[in-house]
């Protein structure tokens, strides 16, 4: 099985978001190499359908799976919760999803079991997280709110600007009224709005998904005995537009440097 | 040539802005059928490389050369600055961009010749709007600015919320500064957004190019003897996919409801 251990790891994302998720990937696993998809040419995927989104998640994971990698990560909220239950059927590759390490961690932390859960458009209408927290804890309350201007505040870098703190208001305090000790990002671009969140939602323990993802799929790797013994692994960046504006955009999420290449799927 | 004449007009953009240019070419050519392409699967073009642009742009045409029509009007304004010029090479129908009609406009009610162009990045980046000025005009001065978050503010009804008026300070007074008298409203989405724009750029006349495509067009049509001459045309919806957020932000744009069929290119 060592050639098992030491193939890559799949993450793909509608774009840029996931990075969070390779970046934490890097930090708690450091010598996997990773193959990350972030799909430019179609995203935002936080407005589209569900079939939609479905079609686009396959080809990326022929594109993933021709590359050999012995898991995948949908780092996108979205695809996890639109596309995830139907492709993990359909391959024999381990496929991780951003909503069931995020649903635990939540439940973790908080006592009064009063949740809260923002996302995309889609994500929040699929009922996706809802459902999960449900699932693990029938006695929590969930309360949920999308936010769809979050990705183009972050993406523009209005990170701390005052409008992004009107809007965080707008979309929050529905919320913040319902008393939640916990809120999910659900989301990987809203990390990058802790500061700004974290203002509105005082008191309130935000969750980002990004690092209960790492540790979930290092417990898992290791549990399989998946997990490379390389000291440092390398990750492959590949984009389907041109890759400039993803590198641009990237460095605000790793900061530092990457280079990408192209693929149409 | 009787065929020809009763033959649909296609409109394309990346999803619905476009549809401010439907509605005018509707109120000028009442008798004219309309066939709309919206791409809505891989919205929005804004912030999108050429290459890939042109690679839509062409799928699309594709699509409205099959339905037959005698004309395509490429409504987006990203489109337009990217792949209008080699898309009229391709193609035997004639097919008309946004660029042009939009500085004609511009260039008439400008007295200082001091012109402002505010468009998405891609748009911005192109230098279309410039270069043609300066074709028509090599004594004006051109000033231009991306606003890249002027398209979700539009999609996600911040109209008149002080979020926006804040984002349109940030973006124009750059511009307000320069002393245009006119403003290129490069983007089919900036109509929306008159009210807020207007405030900041005050006693400066906003030119929205969508008017001026449907004068532009109706000309074109007439010189060619090749407009309809029916009393009322129909327009028939298409978009990448599923309608029902087509549909819901249509009325915004329409305000009235419509119906939208869905087509994988």
């Amino acid at each position: 099985m060592r050639s098992l251990k030491n193939r890559p790891i799949g993450i793909f994302d509608s774009g840029v978001g996931g990075l969070t998720v390779a970046r934490s990937v890097r930090k708690y696993l450091p010598g996997e190499n990773i193959v990350y998809f972030g799909d430019t040419a179609r995203v935002p995927y936080g407005n589209k359908s569900r079939e939609t989104i479905l079609r686009f998640s396959r080809e990326i994971m022929a594109f993933l799976t021709e590359k050999g990698v012995k898991m995948v990560i949908v780092a996108c909220n979205t695809a996890s919760s639109l596309a995830l239950s139907a492709i993990k059927k359909e391959y024999t590759v381990p496929v991780i999803g951003v909503i069931e390490p995020g649903v635990k961690e939540s439940l973790k932390i908080s006592t009064n079991k009063r949740v809260g859960v923002i996302g995309t458009r889609s994500t929040v209408a699929s009922g996706a997280y809802k459902k999960k927290l449900l699932a693990e804890e029938p006695s929590c309350r969930v309360f949920s709110r999308d936010c769809p201007m979050f990705v183009p505040l972050v993406e523009n870098r209005f990170f701390n600007d005052p409008a992004t703190l009107r809007i965080a208001e707008l979309y929050l305090s529905g919320i913040r009224k319902r008393k939640v000790d916990s809120l999910i990002l659900g989301c990987t671009h809203y990390p990058l709005l802790k500061t700004v969140i974290g203002k509105v939602m005082k008191g309130v323990k935000l969750v980002d998904s990004s690092v209960a993802v790492a540790k979930y799929v290092k417990k898992a790797l290791e549990a399989e005995d998946m997990a490379s013994s390389r000291k440092r692994g390398k990750t492959a960046y590949f984009v389907s537009d041109d890759p400039g504006s993803f590198c641009r955009v990237a460095r605000i999420f790793l900061k530092q440097k990457v280079s990408a290449r192209k693929i149409i799927l």
